[in-house]
């Protein structure tokens, strides 16, 4: 057993509890691995949740008694999502970005893990206080998204097919029409990924008309699942009426002019003033 | 201006170089940051990095002049990356993940956020010492551990779609021969997506003949870029020639038996002793 100094202890909790979003660390399990009293593992925990909540890196709660310890609950202040955001729509409206159809490319910025860690955190910070089993997505673009806010949830990931693929054996399946286009589309979840009763969270990278989180919603009563929360990046002001209400979004952009390129491009209604 | 105590300092430094892997970070940053003297940085630097390597955290490798500074490099000992992945087959090797038509469930391993990022963890270890520019995947189910491994090297990811999606733009498209069932499949990556001449990390879940690495090379020839290596969690055992050499892999997976369900799987080519 290894007996440290306070400050390479520091150090090693520090990155033990960042690998460890969620967990409720017994006061033991540190005092056993580093051969220290408890009252010294208690300093050292004050010092680090000082820094964590000066830097808004996240919240270290304290449990005292027989069942307690420490838990690190990672966490993005509003502040800090909104400067992401901001930088994010001001690339988002390059009139360089507008594709036929009026859609946007954004997927060089969905492809930096850093700009996703930050969204994954901020989807978690907006989904703390929820009960939460499991984080889903559809295939493809709002993989990353789900599987960052699951890691800062400590949560797995459930994955929407859009076909029923064989690797994953018997699977549920469900037709929806796809808002934008009006087509009917097709989506399936393997029976084996999802618990019975799950309570989830939908994360996805856009969303129009919203068809196909409804999709996803209308698949979850397959499993007699509850949502417990919608997340999405960037959400189309285009859509008249949604198929959705109650989501989450980060980022809102008007519908596209075909003649000028000209898209706007704003932070999303997780920045709107709620009202007292 | 905050002037920190060294204990605050120590845990805002370990969170700082943790979340900017491969970044070189000037002495003076944290200098300023903290109001401290170079000297005490340097102190602090030391007992960072010999955490780190004790804990098998990774290299914080100082590089001294004008242009010096402190550069963390995420690395995982092959002996943590043997645990894993031996804990990972005893579970493959479950006779109820076998799926028909000899395919393995591995779904829900694949969806645990923790496992992904030591899986990635593992995989930016071994190419370390590549110079590349990006990870590249074909979606759907390689995603998470491109982003994983992209994430530790800080890198962008580059994602090869089975069809042409229109929110990406102008495309290049290739035929290719899936390996397995020896249809022939379409994978396209957009024009924007990729420099010319860029040097390309793949990344993918599963190989058996390995047809869609070998399409993903085709792909990148049309776009003069060089593969610096490849990446797979699991290859099978079964196909007698390979259309792809020189992989890294983790696992290895033997032939599934379909009367018995019998099924062999096994650490993987990069735990070979490699000759003297």
């Amino acid at each position: 057993m290894k007996k440290l100094k306070r400050s390479a202890r520091l150090v090693e909790m520090t990155q033990y509890l960042l690998f460890r979003p969620h967990v409720l660390i017994p006061l033991t399990t540190f005092a056993d691995q580093y051969n220290s009293a408890k009252s010294s593992i208690s300093e050292d925990l004050a010092i680090i949740k000082e820094v964590f909540e000066d830097e808004g890196l996240g919240e270290l709660q304290t449990l005292a008694g027989a069942a307690g310890g420490v838990r690190f609950t990672p966490k993005m202040t509003k502040a800090a999502s909104l400067r992401l955001v901001e930088g994010l729509c001001a690339q988002l409206q390059q009139t360089e970005r507008v594709l036929p159809g009026g859609f946007l490319y954004m997927t060089d910025l969905l492809g930096q893990p850093s700009i996703i860690q930050d969204l994954g955190k901020t989807f978690a910070t907006a989904f703390a206080d929820e009960d939460v089993d499991v984080v889903m997505t559809v295939e493809t673009k709002g993989i990353p998204l789900a599987y960052a806010t699951a890691s800062f949830m400590n949560l797995p990931v459930v994955l929407v097919r859009r076909d029923a693929k064989v690797t994953e054996g018997s699977a549920v399946s469900i037709n929806y029409v796809s808002g934008s286009n009006k087509r009917i589309q097709t989506m399936s979840l393997a029976k084996r990924a999802l618990k019975e009763e799950s309570r989830v969270l939908i994360i996805d990278d856009f969303m129009r008309v919203g068809g196909t989180v409804r999709g996803m919603i209308d698949l979850l009563q397959e499993f007699n699942a509850t949502v417990k929360g919608i997340g999405v990046f960037v959400e189309s002001t285009e859509a008249e009426e949604r198929l959705v209400d109650n989501y989450v979004s980060l980022a809102r952009m008007t519908a596209v002019d075909p003649k000028t390129k000209q898209v706007g491009v704003f932070p999303g209604n997780y920045f709107d003033e709620k009202e007292g």
